[in-house]
């Protein structure tokens, strides 16, 4: 069994055939990793945020696919699609934003149909392979996320980001803060304000949390103070993640993502998404045609759960926003920055 | 002893000395009375927000003045100034930004100063009646408030809110909140959207409260979420109170205003603040001019509050942002409406 991610956020224990993530609703408080082989617990960890972030909701979904292949009891080749393509599905509706998990369920799909004359041992073993490498690419993709990106980021440089897109949120280094890491391995010094993100916090507890962990200067926010913080001048840049990119280069986001883009562009910062080419997706138009998942108002309620009586209402929780191409000054991606603005 | 406000979030209780308030830091929870006559206590009761909200600060700190007065032992005058002026002086140190605090004890302080040449006991009572006199104005005031607004509000309106700028920030109506209970009153159905403001959550649990209270459908969200309201259609109208006006009519509230406002100017929604005039601070030439209250940084620490080895940063916690009188369609007062962008 895999006690350690050593510095990773999940890995495939192909030995004992398990997805192995570390409960990201548990930190900053707890560090405790699950091992995980049901479908229906992939899928609560998915829907619950025990692991979350659009790369590493694709990988994940990806060993999880050839963890649940495997386990399939009956060893007939036609019950054995079946059972694949319904787990596809299955994991597919645990969140419905993220086109990463879309992308790696298709890929692993088309290697199990590659193969469909092979046996299903042979299969198996091809998913694991895949699975393998798509988390091996994850990490070389962010790596050169990282690489592009730390080219914008000078000495001693304030930057603004909102919810988790780091190593928290892929397999190592992330997405928008790739480029802080890298930076900061070549030597320069930079200090990160992170949005809260409320209602789940995943920037006062994720990102927070593996930027000191890093030793990276952190100062947390509340999602409604950067535009004091932009007005004061102390803020650079923004980079944030993204969770699906539409073919007109808008980009959906952890909610609270589109108005840091207005205020950027209000105050004339350079406002920066980074992510992999897996998340573009080209079936989506535009940004209106993002499916957003819309959460539970719990999440947001508070102190009013407990609360006997007549309640306000709390349903209008969309997990993402969509920032229009037109506010995004770079995508910086795998392959180099693309510039929205200059289309 | 007075033990029902009756609708009020205050109430000076003359016969016991008493000022009385709402505890507002237990609402929605717990509805709890306190009867403050030391300084210190009133002190404590300002800087911790069991009273907040710049008409009600105002009108809490007069009454203040009116029973601290009344309780000077040394009954010789000269003591009894040098008493007052530090009692005054006290108050006026309790928070730094909202100006009705300031104008309430400079008005106190003036009627003393009036009635120098009369004994201790007629000055007390000069107090006293004042402090009436300052409480009831804040209710006619707010009224008019009230009235003036709700003529911008057509029906079945969605009106976007910040903090908490309603009865009970003032006396009773509020000033943003005014214009939706008068609207109400005159059968216009209307809708609110309360930001939840973080990190203390004062529309969340105060605006919140108090609307439902009073039969006003209310959706409470995050504060990072308006954008995506806004792209959708979903706000009409913004309007927030304002703790000091400056000069050129920018206009320091809660944080997270500013932000409103910048959203409000990108999608085309008028934005309007509602203010009495002893909210206006022509000492200040420009918002700059203001001085925002800084509070500590355990307010959004969260879960890192008992937190073991390094940690985030959490200092920046200003209180207030100052929204650029050039994103203001109209400042709401008692005497009616001002067009900032029109000047």
């Amino acid at each position: 069994m895999i006690e350690d991610l050593q510095g990773a956020t999940l890995a495939f224990d192909r030995k004992n055939n398990f997805l192995v993530i570390l409960d990201q609703t548990l930190l900053p408080r707890a560090v405790k990793l699950l091992h995980l082989s049901a479908p229906s617990d992939i899928f609560e960890a998915i829907q619950s945020l025990r692991v979350r972030g659009a790369p590493a909701i694709g990988v994940a979904a990806a060993i999880s696919m050839a963890v649940c292949a495997k386990n399939i009891l009956r060893p007939d080749k036609e019950n054995y699609f079946t059972e694949i393509e319904g787990i596809k599905s299955y994991l597919a509706s645990s969140r419905p934003t993220a086109q990463n998990l879309f992308w790696a369920l298709e890929r692993m799909m088309s290697v199990a149909e590659k193969h469909k004359s092979e046996s299903i041992q042979f299969i198996n073993e091809k998913l694991a392979d895949e699975a393998e490498k798509i988390l091996d690419e994850d990490v070389s993709v962010c790596r050169r996320i990282g690489e592009h990106g730390a080219v914008l980021i000078k000495e001693s440089m304030n930057i603004l980001t909102h919810c988790n897109a780091g190593r928290l949120a892929a397999v190592r280094y992330g997405t928008a803060l790739a480029p802080i890491y890298v930076a900061a391995e070549q030597g320069r010094k930079v200090h990160v304000y992170a949005d809260e993100t409320r209602p789940l916090l995943q920037g006062a507890r994720l990102t927070a949390y593996e930027l000191v962990a890093a030793g990276i200067d952190t100062t947390v926010i509340c999602d409604n103070m950067a535009a004091s913080l932009m007005a004061e001048g102390r803020v650079d840049m923004v980079i944030t993640g993204a969770d699906r990119i539409a073919a007109n280069l808008d980009a959906a986001n952890k909610i609270g993502t589109f108005q840091l883009g207005i205020m950027a562009d209000y105050f004339g910062i350079p406002f920066y998404v980074a992510a992999p080419c897996s998340t573009f997706d080209p079936s989506c138009k535009k940004g209106e045609d993002i499916v957003i998942e819309m959460r539970s108002g719990d999440e947001i309620a508070g102190t009013w759960l407990k609360s006997e009586g007549k309640k306000p209402d709390f349903s209008y929780n969309p997990a993402f926003d969509v920032t229009p191409a037109r506010l995004i000054d770079g995508i910086i991606t795998e392959d180099g920055i693309i510039y929205p603005k200059k289309k």
